[in-house]
């Protein structure tokens, strides 16, 4: 059945459709509305809603350039943000665009396309392609540091181990998180040469304060970097190292709760009056109180304290902000239990926190990126004001995973659904969720295939090589900023915690070179591609095990293909003048080099093998 | 093509399926999912988020009764609004239930049903049948208070005028809203025979305070009745007329802007330094200063000013507040241009003025009813702490119009689909206006067929009084707080403004007695069913003209069905299976008496004339 030629509406924040995706306030910018040449289109409005009074106004037809006809017209900047959507009046009547897609019904302003003015967006972003390093499992640097065996840290009765580089993980019963491997800040700083070669920039560091425990989420000290990772010096060392490299840094912080030997804690136990005896929740003191999902090893903060909230991100010395000073100057934070943060049942302060934290942060330092761990729906938060992004499990990744193989990760096995999404259904899920938040703020998402907190992408494919590839071409070439958790490239695998965090491998041998030379091409051409760092998302096609979308910014135009299925793809003809892309256009691969001609509005897809992907240039 | 068996899964937030619609902070509710007898599910979990943390829990099978199997479960209110959905693991894979319907593809919170802990809804809405009545057009019961003609009241050049009864309303142009016919409160309390015998027992009026204008919405004096519809004293004694009544009573304020002839204004630009000086922004004083869309005699009122929001709502003498103590004791108000109150383009200060503004209304009386004017979307503000309701336009009215004959209204023709709205669009469009909200606002949301603001429904129906019945009937069987504007029962006919302002005719031979008696009889039924006062909804079929919807509480089951066209239905089998009605069900039409039985899930609709309608009992 041919698309309805609504199918060829698009817009979307990116700059083809808007003049200046980060406008100030009162700035007119200039919007862009594509439309399929030939539809029974009779007039297009900009339906704005200045201070909530609905007001529409004419685009003017602009130019027609191939398969496609292009509308303008302008939008003022009136409020700090703004949503907008499309009224296109046809023969069959009046559809709807918003950023949900298109409709005959009207919808809230929740579906809107939304601008945001004076958004202070971090610029490197568009160019950051991050890495995810756990600290204790990367590489021993400094052996002369390493935690000692035999200490009686945790709550449990278990003692630290010493374990040999490459032994496997062991499991919370029979260690209690107290299984060192002796990785360190110096191991890191001794491996950029390693990430400049893979071709990443930029540096997502697991908690590295002191703690006592090797994931070091129960942080005793915010104050500083725990000496068995080469103490504050070390990061210093790593700063200036990566600075010489032109490398980002960010670190992740637990803002949510801290660990039960933490200063603050050990103050308000001992002393009821303490200066910090309002930063928890105790219920009866000094033994009951709030925990983070009932684990007493990790004390809940309590954010309706104004010292807490000094204490954390007010004070030009409170955590948040003091280690994006001289000499740390960290790129920004990642959040850990952002989710949670500031929530306490009838006490909801989330926004209220987030806001007064952002403000903060962005005036040490504009550029600084704040984002935060949030499994589910971290849109709220989302809006311009509040946090740069969060790891974008749900308009992502989680999608995605269900998508290659029908898994996805639950506190349950009981809640998997095992069976493969379709194509639709990723594409609706992906679109909910980008739809949720402005564009703005869309494009600076993290995301990743895994973390430390799931499986590894592998082991999710199943040990499908091909899967994997198909998965990272998808990362790499989807809007946000994409990471790379360590040691994924060479083809490690690993289940949930602490498989997750095996000890990288640095014996060549035992890498998969084709693999890793696949990461390499595609963060290579992620990082020439303009349309790939800055370009719009239309999605063109999603039905069962195939998906394409386009990413198109002024400069390039790429259709990527994706196709799941373990056996080959039938020879398909994929739609393709909905995208705007006419009849004899030459579609390249970027990936190996085969090349496409457009015709009937259509390219036919042959010869793509099991979990085949292409990167069509044109 | 046979339904698939998840159009069968339902669940609103009605007492068939949250055990107490209105929880208390830290409550247990007991939930319930409908779902098709012999679906292919294997499990079904409740979704909750408890401090933004995912968390499912297993609803166990409960009892199988006809053709439905029932699934149940707890829910421990722990946060003021709590986001939930279900989780249907089946052969196929896992679906989700949200309030947006059944997807494979998971979703933001923003699809959730959504349940309040300790929220105030005014009881008396579940029964309260509105009527709207503009005051200087109803009825003249003291001509000794009538507006002299020839007084030179507007910034126009216009003079009053005295009209006969009758008369047509004078345009803009000629008359400047100031043509008058002498409707006042004597005359509203001589005609509450008339409106307790056409069955309604609430009143909504529109604006009565001092001003200089017939429709009063240009605000002199916020602290007095216009002595030209009786004064202070008229409200007094028709607040106690309705109370012999048990009637209910609402008046219409506008927190937005006031007239030019303000008494806060006019010392305003009196003095710079007035005490109301900052309730106004004065671009250049006392000349220039902000309006309501340009309109230089309506000044915007400014919500920085912490001066303005005592005098509106805060002081225990406030306007929102003084009116609803003793003598006049109103039951709530109606407020004018709520969309665009308390923003002005940089500074948005809705959300916390709404809240503000709710706190002290509800402190003097929880039972008050707080619905805004919006066009557009007002769900930001009906999330249980700000407003009540807003005039549900959007997730209602519109989309209804556009469906029965392709018009809606909007400032520019030229933007105005003339195109029938098919009934999967109308359908869509009140999903999601309902999604947006949770079920114990959705169901106080304000509705009608059209106000003072919009031309009259029997004029959208282009006079055809069959549409008008079908109109009517929808309007008295949808969840919300229904209202009838004044004479749209007898016939009324009116475009836009001053068109819809035309006097209430009271000779009985210029009345449809038919029509009439269609209203009197669908209000009484209202009155009488529980399925409509309390009940919940599901839509059960939406297809180009025909759509048709359930209504249940545990003691009834109303079947809804409208046909929109214009020639008879042809012979159609309507499924309703998935509503939950066995084989065998004999359903019967509470408006004409025929009775259906269904059968293969099925009932034969036959005999459907010209826009015809049915509810069915059964």
């Amino acid at each position: 059945m041919p698309l309805h030629w609504t199918a060829g509406l698009h817009h979307d924040g990116s700059a083809l459709y808007v003049s200046n995706p980060l406008p100030t306030q009162d700035e007119v910018v200039t919007l862009r509305l594509r439309a399929p040449l030939g539809a029974p289109i009779r007039a297009v409005f900009l339906r704005t809603a200045p201070d909530g009074e609905e007001f529409l106004e004419a685009l003017r037809p602009d130019r027609e350039e191939g398969v496609c006809a292009w509308w303008v017209g302008e939008l003022k900047m009136t409020m700090p943000s703004l949503p907008y959507r499309f009224k296109i009046m046809s023969d069959e009547g009046a559809y709807w665009l918003t950023a949900m897609g298109v409709s005959r019904a009207d919808a809230p302003d929740w579906f809107d396309f939304k601008l945001l003015a004076d958004f202070s967006a971090p610029r490197w972003l568009e160019d950051a392609i991050f890495y995810q390093v756990f600290p204790d499992r990367f590489h021993n640097g400094d052996p002369g540091n390493d935690v000692p065996a035999g200490l009686s840290w945790g709550r449990h009765g278990f003692k630290t181990q010493q374990r040999d580089w490459g032994e496997d993980p062991l499991p919370w019963a029979s260690a209690g998180s107290l299984d060192y491997y002796g990785g360190d800040l110096a191991g890191v700083m001794q491996k950029l040469d390693y990430l400049q070669d893979l071709g990443v920039n930029s540096l997502f560091l697991n908690p590295i304060f002191t703690a006592y425990s090797n994931h070091r989420y129960d942080i005793a000290d915010y104050h500083h970097v725990d000496p068995y990772l080469g103490g504050d010096q070390a990061l210093i060392d790593l700063r200036r190292a990566l600075d010489d490299r032109q490398m980002r840094l960010i670190l992740d912080v637990t803002p949510n709760h801290c660990g039960f030997r933490n200063v603050w804690f050990l103050e308000a136990q001992a002393n009821r009056a303490a200066p910090t005896a309002d930063f928890f929740t105790f219920t009866h003191h000094p033994d009951e109180y709030e925990t983070w999902l009932g684990h007493k090893s990790l004390v809940k903060l309590n954010y309706r304290s104004y010292r807490l909230r000094e204490a954390m991100y007010r004070a030009s010395d409170s955590v948040l902000r003091r280690w994006l000073h001289e000499p740390y100057r960290i790129d920004g934070w990642r959040l850990d239990v952002a989710n949670m943060t500031a929530r306490q049942g009838m006490t909801q302060l989330a926004h209220e926190v987030w806001r007064e934290l952002r403000q903060v942060v962005k005036h040490d330092n504009p550029d600084a990126y704040l984002f935060g761990e949030n499994f589910f729906d971290g849109t709220p938060h989302l809006q311009g004001d509040e946090l740069d992004a969060t790891m974008n499990y749900q308009g992502f990744t989680i999608p995605l995973w269900r998508w290659l193989r029908g898994l996805e990760t639950a506190s349950s096995d009981r809640w998997i659904d095992h069976t493969p999404l379709p194509a639709e259904a990723l594409a609706e899920q992906w679109t909910r969720f980008r739809a949720a938040v402005p564009w703005a703020v869309a494009r600076q998402q993290f995301i990743q295939l895994g973390s430390h907190d799931t499986p590894r992408i592998l082991t999710i494919a199943g040990g499908d090589k091909a899967l994997l590839k198909l998965a990272s071409t998808l990362l790499l070439t989807f809007p946000g900023v994409p990471c790379i958790y360590y040691g994924d490239e060479i083809g490690m695998e690993g289940t949930d915690d602490p498989d997750n965090r095996r000890c990288m491998r640095w014996d060549e041998a035992t890498w998969d070179t084709d693999l890793r030379n696949h990461y390499k091409g595609l963060i290579e051409l992620r990082r020439n591609a303009p349309a790939l760092r800055r370009g719009g998302f239309q999605m063109i096609h999603a039905e069962g095990g195939l998906l394409a979308y386009l990413r198109q910014s002024p400069e390039q135009r790429l259709l990527v293909v994706g196709w799941r299925g373990p056996e080959w793809l039938p020879p398909t003809l994929l739609p393709v003048r909905h995208a705007g892309i006419a009849d004899g256009a030459r579609l390249v691969d970027l990936l190996k080099g085969r090349a496409f001609t457009v015709k009937d509005g259509r390219i036919l897809l042959e010869g793509v093998g099991r979990s085949g992907m292409l990167v069509l240039e044109g």
